[in-house]
């Protein structure tokens, strides 16, 4: 079983990821995304798709023409986890650096 | 242009398609789908992303796991328009029947 984060340890791993923000009311962090049209944004996220179903550990997300918001929190533990910081760091990765 | 569906013209259209719901506060129509894993939720998304992108009329969709979310407006248009209609039943016809 996947643990939950600890403060410190979300806090460590918030400090390690500025591109990502905490959601408000949950033990959940956020990225919001533009690209330059759908064909990119899909493009983008059926790489994490791939990504997602190898590590087994999904995203949940939404998308909007060439928008695409990400939200990663793991369910089985109940908030943040490593595999949530190991699937943002992979996202992050994918993207030219902010 | 485009232009968006006359009262008559929705209220059929909304009868032929009787999976989809009115979107409260929208001028636009909603599908919520749940697949058996993953794996079958964004293959249905890839198929149906090659065909907006066909059509160059793309839905605003949320995807969790299994399940995906899918609503359908003309944001050209300010409101439904035939082009969500011919999306809405590209993707029933994926689809078994409800």
């Amino acid at each position: 079983m996947t643990m939950k984060l600890s403060d410190g340890e979300r806090q460590a791993a918030l400090d390690s990821l500025p591109a990502w923000q905490r959601v408000d009311g949950r033990d959940a962090i956020a990225r919001d995304l533009r690209f330059a049209d759908f064909n990119a944004a899909f493009g983008f996220m059926s790489r994490v798709a791939l990504q997602a179903e190898k590590m087994d550990h999904h995203p949940e997300w939404t998308n909007v023409y060439n928008r695409v918001r990400i939200v990663l929190t793991t369910h089985d533990a109940g908030g943040l986890s490593t595999r949530d910081l190991e699937l943002a760091r992979f996202i992050d990765s994918l993207l030219p650096p902010a």
